[in-house]
């Protein structure tokens, strides 16, 4: 263990993050001594002053204790929360995808923002680059006042897409400007894709759990879907993905590699290039979700299925919803081969996406922000994770499990046998609390003692308050 | 005729116009003479003056002519140029549609900035209100820089809504906010409103000529077109539409009423009336595109079908592309009793539209600067098409016949029988002209011999030799 000394202010975070992940994994239990502050500072190479403060952090969040004249302790009634385990690998039958009333009044509780945001799965506002931003657009309007006049090219921005091909080499993809196009959000390149490979009655691939507006988009196309279970910690399970298209007549995938949302499974790279190989063999083309892929808690980003893509046949679908600005509504679709189908759906749908906050993003991109911004980003959103974890470990009933993402901004909680998911949401929404109930997140009669909780929000006693009063409303 | 006195500065262009449409009309024919100044001025209640510069300029026009000592005579060389006869209506067919291919060309010559802009039907920047809306976007990111960062509901911005809502009343519909969602251009409202109502091969019913976009669509959906003819003149024919809903399976019409774009008819609002009585009579859906409504040329503007909608089954698809800005890309979608249906489809489409271009819209209608600069840009709109229609008598080979509307910034252009229009296309954009030809517009083998003309650009010598070039290339 070897704390990086690149980033100052946030030293003691990593101290606190690394210790409270031991404690996650089991590595310490509970009533175990922790190092004295002289030892960890010796080990972490970081001063005292640093671990004392990590040690207070962890202290205030309830994870461990000090005890006088012995140091401290990891608390004895910390109890250690296991991960979801994925149950056997079963092959599934292709489902009519009927649950869009539900996921409805899911999405229109998402969007209320009367309610505690732990449903809604976007960074806090503090955490975006919002002032910024709004002064790069001011910048933008004044230098380009005739910016309202003209329609955008169908495939958006060039700017723009420059921007966003040579960004493409952090996650191995390598797509140039050409290749690529701007859409309303990462949901309408998915909607181009999904446009531009289906025709109503096909059968498309996805992973359980899976993001429910994917279920919303399935059905509204009148697609069928098969699912393959997906496991919280390694993401797409290969050997069900090839038995699937081996049996059944697929006519694509929709697959998210990097922190699924909701499990925040990881599918490793060597998985991810092993399915891309698999599906160009059968002529399969797979609908990438990588919206999530640049808010990685470790030291690399994750590749994309599409840097292991050779013959056009991966359609990479991202935003910058989750890390920039969600109401700007800028997305991008890399669709590899059908990208002349893929630009006539895009004509036929909405012409075009608007000008100022095309340009905006653009000029934040060139001006590298960015990266700074991601990087505290991450840090900050791997923090809200972890003392979102601790509260559930410290408050939900007996018997719960949470998941550990490496990634993303979503918890996976499964509640006790018997606990009704949806009746949780119902019974949360009354108290003011925005959830999202497990079983949106399937076609089928699953997850219903699950719900996913984002830890988007920059922690807050009235977040700490929310997951303590849905500890309790879980047990009633 | 009685020249209104609320508008000063434009009074000599209302006597000029005035003149105009008498010649173009044929009730004035090359040789007559003009009444004398005095009389003129008498007639009008204007003063002598405005009378004179309005005779100035038709005779820069080479519309008139003054022989000294004689007073001013209409041009001996003008020929009058007769509107296109819509052909005896024939029951058409439903046909599969597949004029995608040309029409993408012409859509990216349309797109194509470095070309004469007679393809594209905006109007010129120079008309648009750029810098208020640069100063009012100022404005609206300063107040709100929290803006980039929230989501807009589905149904889009509230304050937008009631904006929209509130000017409904204009043409008729009196929706309200809450029948209302915002959408990417009118493009989408179009998109959204035929997902709602079709699925793959079914039949809808268009008017002939049509919006080719609207064909691209019907294409991309799948779905098949039954095309009844349109009259530059009354627009939508009522019997033959009767006919055609008697006779086929029609699960939806789609219809312009207001300047049909491109023969730019305007069907009367009688006709309005009848029309969906007989739809709702017969439970079709009927979606409206009114982007030109609010560019009518006479005293008061057209009723739109949503006005006489009282069953809901209206579905109004309209913009402000036409008008305030093309490059914000806001449309609105009143989709009656469609709503739920309608949301359900922008969620899975796109989600919501760019917060910022919604919010500095919404400021810009509500500080009422909206009618003000409407009042201009029609006078504008409504000059520009009178000097293009008199270039093309001047330019045009004999039996060149073209249409006279009453509103929009489109002229249909009937070449000799025998002319190519596809050819002309394709001669035009090699000589750095941007024109549209004429069969994009239909799903048959129709108007192979027409051009559409925007006139949507200011008036400039480089668009007077444009257009004498184009008569030049026809001729060839």
């Amino acid at each position: 263990m070897n704390i990086q000394r690149d980033d100052d202010e946030y030293r003691y975070k990593k101290v606190e993050q690394e210790i409270s992940k031991h404690i996650h994994a089991g590595d310490l239990t509970p009533g175990d001594k922790l190092p004295s502050l002289r030892q960890m500072s010796s080990n972490l190479k970081v001063s005292i002053s640093t671990v004392s403060h990590a040690y207070e952090e962890l202290e205030k969040r309830g994870l461990i204790e000090s005890r006088p004249r012995s140091g401290y302790f990891v608390r004895s009634e910390f109890r250690k929360i296991p991960t979801p385990i994925v149950k056997p690998a079963t092959m599934l039958e292709p489902h009519t995808v009927t649950k869009n009333k539900l996921i409805q009044t899911a999405l229109e509780t998402v969007g209320n923002k009367k309610l505690l945001p732990l449903g809604v799965v976007c960074p806090g506002s503090e955490l975006l680059p919002t002032k910024h931003l709004a002064k790069i657009m001011t910048a933008v309007v004044k230098e380009n006042p005739a910016l309202s006049m003209e329609y955008e090219s169908i495939a958006g921005n060039l700017q723009l897409r420059r921007q966003i091909a040579f960004r493409s080499v952090d996650c191995g993809s390598n797509i140039t400007a050409d290749e690529l196009m701007i859409t309303i959000g990462a949901m309408e390149a998915l909607y181009i894709s999904l446009r531009s490979l289906t025709r109503a009655g096909d059968l498309v691939l996805i992973q359980s759990p899976t993001y429910y507006c994917f279920l919303q988009l399935v059905e509204s196309l009148g697609l069928r879907a098969l699912e393959i279970p997906s496991c919280p910690k390694n993401g797409i399970n290969t050997e069900e993905l090839a038995a699937a298209v081996k049996k059944f007549d697929i006519k694509a995938c929709i697959l998210s590699p990097n922190f699924n949302n909701p499990d925040g499974g990881l599918t490793p790279d060597d998985a991810k290039k092993e399915i891309v190989k698999l599906l160009a063999e059968k002529d399969i083309p797979l609908v990438e979700d990588d919206v999530y892929g640049d808010i990685y808690f470790g030291d690399t980003r994750p590749r994309t299925f599409k840097s292991f893509d050779r013959k056009g046949g991966v359609l990479l679908c991202s935003s910058f919803s989750k890390t920039i600005s969600p109401g700007y509504r800028i997305g991008w679709l890399a669709p590899g081969r059908f990208l002349d189908k893929a630009m006539e759906i895009k004509a036929t749908t909405n012409v075009s996406c608007a000008s100022p906050t095309q340009m905006a993003t653009a000029r934040y991109l060139k001006d590298a922000h960015f990266d700074r911004h991601l990087k505290k980003l991450r840090l900050a959103m791997k923090e809200q994770m972890t003392k979102m974890r601790t509260e559930i470990a410290l408050s939900f009933p007996k018997g719960t499990k949470v998941t550990d993402p490496k990634g993303g901004s979503v918890l996976w909680v499964e509640l006790p046998a018997g606990t009704d998911g949806v009746k949780l949401f119902f019974r949360a929404k009354e108290e003011g609390i925005g959830i999202v109930p497990g079983s949106v997140f399937s076609t089928r009669d699953a997850f219903s003692n699950y719900i996913r909780l984002s830890s988007g929000s920059p922690w807050s006693d009235a977040i700490q308050n929310g997951i303590k009063r849905l500890g309790e409303l879980a047990l009633m």
